[in-house]
């Protein structure tokens, strides 16, 4: 009899995520043993990152990788630490190793979750180094990239913010989500069949965050107007919005190229033939260049400068984030910081 | 003392479309006495194309316009027929004219919602064509933008979907939209300090419908979650969205041509090395184009088909809605009806 279903879905996810790590290690040279790579597990103690620790902890020798997991303890709770030394007792328990939990602080700089998000990517990222770890695993699921598409879409600064979170991604491909195709409740069902201890945080259902209130109010509202496939469909929005992204990022660097003059200035006449989408994004690109912060540049600000190539009425200079300024002069647009 | 600020919000909305449609006009040869184009707004009596109607009355024969109104009676409550001469009247009172009432019959095709906006679009395709009017206007708002673009994230079928109901549209881009930009409210106060009658229609408020779930639960759920800037955001999605599945449909007509061989047929090899976004559209067109319909063809299908390309086994034929066939023979896509 093989595996319950839900745990032959989560093995299944991770195997393929460990080939594909194995892939794109460099090939040893001939006569050289290869390498073991080490692969980590980001685990916080909930179902999913749990049901990833098990997964991992099964596929991993079947493939010749070491396992390892990370914990991070936030601070943010009473008795956080002890918590911490519990998660790494039962990912020891799973026959993970190394583990190792890392204290964080975490400040204030963008909201309570982003400073969070900030602070325990920092310490996972200095664990892979410091074990020389070929990949982190994240437990992210379906579910969760909904949510993401959503925060995004509230944003409303166009398809790459409804992009969610990439498969693969981090400094040279470290993190990977092997369950971002999983929904939630298969992760949950595999600790349950496997009879995992699950920690649940109680972050998740604080309606003080915007993730949890979107997760428990927003998310169940939209299904019952829209029907069940909402999560589904999101997930999708965001795989085809990021592919989508990509390529009108490519077209935007390649279309800077041809509208620059001798001296390097942006030619207005070139720029107004290109289509609006390439156009603000090659705009967007030189704001960026010029040393207007990214996170600080919003839609609003490009379609103003974008208006000097488009709707030129002798306007003046446009203010932008970082002390940038764009002015149209003599038939160019001049972007600097001023 | 000027207008109600509601009621110079629609009119400044309607005085802009109208510009745009005095220019979009045929100019007139000299000694051509200009002709006074007729521009007809659909109204239901509701608050927002009651406000749409107003303020064309108002600003119309400041600009030597016509204006001109017709009303569908959708035939789908009882006494649909006594309201719609109402509304004829209303309109009448106004200073429309012409002005009419045309009854449609709603068939089933594609949901009730789908179907009675099929019957409506040919009721005021064919009323302008018979009026010979330059334009026909609708009242969707800012509201309405918002909740198609949660109808299309639904679909979970990219970013096109995501754009919304567009400006301008229809043949010759007879339909235009003033009120996009504009929200519910504004319309409904612009009614009030206008003391127009309106008349609420009870499918908006009936929870058999997608559209009415949406208003009335999914979308104040989601602003309970993300807050009051959803509807905004969801709009400003759209127009981009609009424009980058704008200028990624031009790059994959061009690419269409640079991937075919002599013989017209698409080579494997130069689809592969396009960005799967353009490949994926590429493939698309080329299905639509051997007989797929395109409202059968999902992402999936797509999908199916680009692993011919990008994840090659030796696989066999890949069945497309409309008895369409794709398969790979010696490095060659071949779609065509099986």
């Amino acid at each position: 009899m093989g595996p319950h279903p839900a745990v032959a879905a989560i093995r299944l996810a991770v195997r393929r995520v460990l080939h594909d790590i194995l892939t794109d290690q460099t090939p040893p040279t001939p006569h050289e043993r290869p390498p073991s790579p080490l692969v980590l597990v980001a685990c916080s103690g909930g179902a999913d990152s749990m049901a990833l620790a098990s997964a991992l902890a099964f596929e991993a020798p079947r493939l010749g990788v070491r396992a390892g997991g990370v914990t991070v303890d936030h601070q943010l709770q009473a008795g956080s630490g002890a918590r911490a030394e519990e998660v790494v007792q039962r990912l020891r328990d799973l026959g993970l190793d190394p583990v190792e939990s890392v204290r964080v602080t975490v400040g204030r700089s963008g909201g309570p979750e982003a400073a969070a998000r900030d602070a325990r990517y920092a310490a996972l990222d200095a664990a892979a180094v410091r074990h020389g770890a070929a990949a982190v695993l994240l437990g992210h699921t379906r579910d969760d990239q909904a949510e993401t598409v959503l925060l995004g879409l509230a944003r409303g600064s166009g398809i790459r913010s409804l992009s969610g979170m990439a498969a693969v991604s981090g400094a040279g491909g470290r993190y990977r989500r092997p369950f971002l195709q999983l929904d939630r409740q298969t992760a949950r069902r595999a600790c349950m069949a496997q009879s995992l201890p699950v920690w649940d945080d109680p972050h998740n259902s604080d309606p003080a965050y915007t993730r949890s209130r979107l997760r428990h109010e927003g998310l169940p509202a939209l299904e019952k107007a829209l029907g069940k496939g909402v999560v589904e469909a999101l997930a999708r929005t965001a795989q085809l919005s990021r592919d989508d992204a990509d390529a009108l990022d490519t077209w935007a660097r390649q279309a800077e190229e041809t509208v620059r003059d001798a001296a390097g200035l942006l030619e207005c006449a070139k720029l107004r033939a290109l289509p609006p989408a390439v156009r603000r994004r090659v705009l967007r690109r030189a704001a960026i260049e010029a040393g207007a912060p990214a996170g600080s540049l919003f839609a609003r600000h490009i379609e103003e400068v974008d208006r000097l190539i488009t709707a030129w009425r002798g306007q003046g200079a446009i203010n932008l984030p970082g002390r940038v300024v764009a002015r149209r002069q003599g038939g160019r647009l001049v972007i600097r910081q001023g």
